[in-house]
């Protein structure tokens, strides 16, 4: 299997290139991914052959940009495996999606008195949503705790959901402790007390078979540009009954049924919450981006960075003075790894990465309210996807050696 | 110039191709416009050697996608002449900027008895959030009408804006009748009355030089794919002032100063706008979409479309049976010529023309109460850029003439 990951590495061409005189080991893939040529090529044929506006022209290139653009749905909505393809809402990202349900469903569903149930891992995208939503309801916002190796602790779970749960918004998977939350029983939870389960799949979709009727989510959103797909576009699950109860999130065009002077009507989903043109270009780019992971298979790619992940943490976890953040037994933790360095600041230590080619991140990964409980400030952050190697996880190991080295730590 | 112009088209792939075995004549573009090499290469080459996502990263890429991404902040400031580039808010597009002003500028400042003048030639993208939004204030949605020849009534907006309104949101130009409001006069008006002045520029940067200081606009919004650029960026400018006191549209990442379990802060502008990942790859095509469209001078652009509707103008009026909508004189008409044929529904008229290779579009172009007062359903429109030359003027009227025979009319 490794040979053929191997070819798949030149399908890269960012990754051919040499940072600080090094070369590139790129592993900021929770921040974002690179793309295959095969994405890239896709944006050039679109632009350089069909590139119109969707769903308002006759003409030839009207119509192939549209049945394109339909055509990348129907590939996301059998990738999560969706029921529908009109459950496939284009957003801008992962973003856009959760602030549209907080925006919509929320605002009509919530009211005084209410509870709102998320984690103490969400991203802030799936956080001050929520948290902004209860403080104009007057709801309350409950936190669902970690265990002490980082994991969703579902013991606390079933005490913070009741039946006064209104909604359950949860991480797929966390973008700093590599944990896996348990969706499927989360949202059984959430349906014995009559709440909407909504998943934050942002870190998830890119790294492993999802499958959203499995898991009985109710609205589930993630973004493209995680994906190895182009930025600027993302997907919003959503189940129809709820979808089609909604009210829209934004007005323009394409939208509506019928716009009078002083009311209008809307028409059907999926198109109710895509006003405005579409990034078609990069629904589309998705669309391959969808193939070219699908070719690959998503049980291969799981299965791979598992084995990146049982090389590199232990590694990592005899290095003096690291902490590692989440469970230390890679059995239960996937490509995105989060540590400090004794003595070092992680920026600092980001900095000193980068002098060798390592790309990593530093910071509170848009997670403080996770970063208090762990009693950090920020970390730095190693994620890895499929065109990684064991020769970047190494180097990863290396060019920690070489900081504790140059610091004196 | 023509020959300048000429060198130009190639440098736009798609215009090269045939449609229906004749040659492609793109006038579609007020609905979006094509791209030229140049755009498409800025797309390559970001996602070949720099991707990476923006102020998160202290990594190389990171860095130099950041630089890349504010970079292109600056052009678009200097484009439009704004002030400052932190008046700049990138957006998805015109659709996303409007609403996020209704949405927040709108939901604090608007109460009850409140008074919203548009006009009645606005897309649906500047008429729904406002009508929607004094719905949900009880507020008062007043429309300026047009004069007999399709311009906006100046006379009818020195009725309807008085100290009662609070906002004034105006297309510069019209993307069905070809004209160009006095944008500059009706944010006078608006000021004399303490209202604040928001432009839809969807239909104008594109084609024009927009200055916002000397229009002296509050808020003036626009899309990147309809000036060459590509789709799912947009941008809202907005004065620092007004932006500042704004509460944010969407939460996440990197909007944020600090998150605690129960609040949060927000960090300064335009970033307090921008929550989420943002289309970086897009603002970079569009910061080059910036440098080509200054290359050749939007002075130029504007004078070269003048002398292209100032030849087919007149002839489309010679056509028995056709109705064109807004002013007859070229002088007061820019490259959005919007028509019908008697005895012909413009679905089919633009049906026709495509099988003459000619793409214009056909439908109520996302402003249906205009429709309304036009007295018709739909029209068809042919849409110019600084691409098309006399050759397309003249394949459009041929095309038409030879739909007229077909259809025996």
């Amino acid at each position: 299997m490794d040979s053929k990951f191997q070819k798949i590495r030149n399908d890269f061409p960012i990754l051919n290139q040499k940072v600080n005189d090094e070369s590139l080991v790129y592993l900021d893939n929770a921040a974002t991914s690179q793309k295959p040529q095969q994405v890239i090529d896709a944006l050039i044929n679109y632009y350089q052959n069909d590139n119109a506006n969707t769903r308002r022209s006759v003409h030839t290139l009207g119509e192939r940009a549209t049945e394109e653009f339909e055509a990348a749905r129907e590939k996301v909505q059998k990738f999560i495996n969706a029921e529908q393809s009109r459950e496939i809402v284009f957003t801008k990202g992962t973003t856009d999606s959760l602030n549209l349900i907080a925006s919509t469903y929320g605002e009509v569903n919530i009211q005084a008195g209410d509870e709102i149930v998320i984690s103490i891992m969400e991203h802030h995208s799936n956080l001050i949503p929520w948290q902004q939503l209860a403080l104009r309801k007057k709801a309350t916002l409950k936190y669902i705790d970690i265990t002490s190796d980082g994991q969703l602790d579902m013991q606390d779970a079933r005490k913070k959901i009741t039946d006064k749960t209104k909604v359950v918004s949860i991480a797929h998977v966390s973008n700093v402790l590599g944990v896996t939350n348990d969706l499927k029983e989360i949202a059984k939870l959430a349906h014995t007390h009559n709440a909407i389960m909504v998943a934050d799949g942002a870190q998830a979709v890119p790294h492993m078979s999802v499958d959203v009727q499995d898991l009985d989510v109710d609205f589930y959103a993630f973004s493209s540009h995680k994906m190895i797909g182009p930025m600027g576009v993302g997907v919003l699950y959503g189940k129809a009954n709820l979808l089609k109860q909604m009210p829209p999130y934004q007005f323009g065009g394409e939208m509506i049924d019928f716009v009078n002077q002083y009311d209008s009507t809307w028409t059907e989903i999926p198109w109710k919450f895509e006003a405005g043109t579409q990034n078609v270009a990069g629904a589309i780019g998705l669309g391959k981006a969808v193939d070219y992971l699908n070719k690959i298979g998503m049980q291969n790619i799981a299965n791979y960075e598992h084995n990146l992940v049982s090389y590199v943490l232990p590694k990592l976890l005899e290095i003096e003075g690291i902490t590692v953040y989440g469970p230390h037994d890679s059995n239960y933790h996937n490509g995105v790894i989060s540590f400090n360095l004794r003595g070092l600041h992680p920026h600092d230590l980001a900095t000193a990465l980068d002098m060798d080619g390592v790309a990593v991140r530093a910071g509170h990964h848009c997670a403080q309210p996770l970063m208090k409980k762990l009693g950090v400030v920020a970390t730095a952050r190693a994620s890895f996807y499929f065109y990684n190697d064991k020769k970047d996880a190494y180097m990863l190991v290396k060019a920690i050696y070489d900081a504790k080295e140059f610091f004196k730590i």
